[in-house]
């Protein structure tokens, strides 16, 4: 497993490829943010092909939450299309293994558990988009406060496929209106990874409560004269597939993404 | 003048050229919205060469309010740029004149006003991005209830330029926020028209304390669970001519606009 890196060791991951390095020989084993910066970071799923097939149609069908990057062929590890060198069963920090719906390990690798059967899901993140918020001069409150990202279960159902269905979890970021303006037209531009919000001003009307009890991750303050700007989010499959409870899934640990070679700019359209 | 025409009448009116006759020969001395559908209409300020200098420094300060199609050279009263046939001491249905910031007259042509010195600007005109809503399932409050869009004075000031300076005006359509975010992405791509609103969600925040009491237009009501986008209005210099006081000025009359050749969707960007 090897010792955690220092802040400086950390600083030194400058390409995706290195950061995956870093995973793959267990110096690095925690989280991913503000490493290989430019690099688009992804959230992982894996499945049997007995689950896999019916879970990439909750994908089709939800692409706001679950846009995919990359999808494997049975028993392959190697997402071709946005990283061709890598392993994903060695290359991401750290996992978590669910079991019928049950969290019951976190390893740093899939090799003891790989099967000829698993299809990864290589899903799109936050992180691009945030970072292009940064460089447009939107300030992004939870990255100010070195806190998660606020996220709560909406009232708004995803379309459901077969054993998936559930309802979108989305993530908030309280902005000034010219900031939240900005900020639709800035993420509109990055489709694969989430894209434009899909709620602004009135948390009530996706089912939310009380914006400062999220479900997962951090409470933010909203200061005089915010708005709460709302996008959709990939811990919605996450969710999903542990109300659905299939016999084996696997995920990342939160935090500790899968970094791909696309550059977030490669992300963007237009 | 002529008689005005009668609505089947109107409706033959569907190329630019064909509303520009009918104001020329006088039997079009009204409004032309909804005349020749998919052509880009727009504001009209006529100024001589003395303040021109300087309104033309302010529009290209003000580029929300302000944004010019075409600026005429002195005393040429043909828009090159936009509608190379035309006249614009004729092609528009009806004009204002004002004196030391008084209205004297509503001609229907300039003829007989017409100095060497004066310089036509074509301002972009809301219509124009009003039409995109439409077509992107965008409702819009006030051409369902057939008014007028209601405007404000805003406590934002424009940049100013010499003589002309004076506070933003905007118009305002009630959105549920899914089509707010929707109409964010919709007019961005139209920034000749005024592009993205600059305001959603808190009239105090920009000096507007009640939205039942517009500046100009007609109020419009605001739906259980809509907020109040704000666009950057073609009003505004008008309303900053008025300010200024010029010796002479002239613009369009309210809703009777200078029909150009370009179609709206020449305007879009991307």
């Amino acid at each position: 497993m090897g010792h955690e890196r220092s802040e400086s060791d950390r600083r030194g991951l400058q390409t995706a490829a290195e950061v995956r390095a870093a995973a793959r020989s267990g110096t690095l084993t925690g989280q991913t943010s503000g490493l290989a910066p430019g690099y688009a970071q992804a959230n992982l799923v894996f499945l049997p092909q007995a689950q896999a097939a019916e879970f990439l149609l909750f994908c089709q069908r939800n692409p706001k939450p679950c846009p995919l990057l990359d999808v494997t062929s049975p028993g392959d590890p190697v997402p071709r299309r946005v990283a061709p060198e890598a392993d994903l069963r060695t290359d991401t920090p750290r996992y978590r293994v669910w079991r019928h719906g049950e969290l019951v390990d976190e390893p740093t690798d899939l090799l003891a558990l790989w099967q000829p059967d698993l299809v990864g899901f290589v899903i799109g993140c936050s992180f691009t988009f945030e970072s292009a918020l940064l460089r447009a001069g939107v300030p992004v409150r939870h990255i100010e406060q070195g806190s998660n990202v606020p996220m709560y279960r909406t009232n708004v159902p995803c379309a459901p496929a077969g054993l998936f269905h559930g309802p979108l979890v989305v993530s908030m970021r309280p902005m000034m209106p010219a900031d939240a303006i900005r900020a639709v037209q800035v993420t509109s531009r990055y489709p694969a990874v989430h894209g434009a919000p899909v709620h602004l001003g009135f948390p009530g009307q996706i089912g939310i409560a009380d914006l400062q009890r999220p479900d997962y991750g951090d409470p933010v303050p909203l200061h005089e004269g915010e708005m709460p700007v709302f996008w959709a989010c990939g811990v919605t499959p996450q969710s999903v597939l542990m109300a659905a409870k299939p016999p084996l899934a696997i995920t990342h640990s939160p935090g500790c993404m899968f970094v791909t070679d696309l550059k977030d700019e490669q992300l963007a359209v237009g």
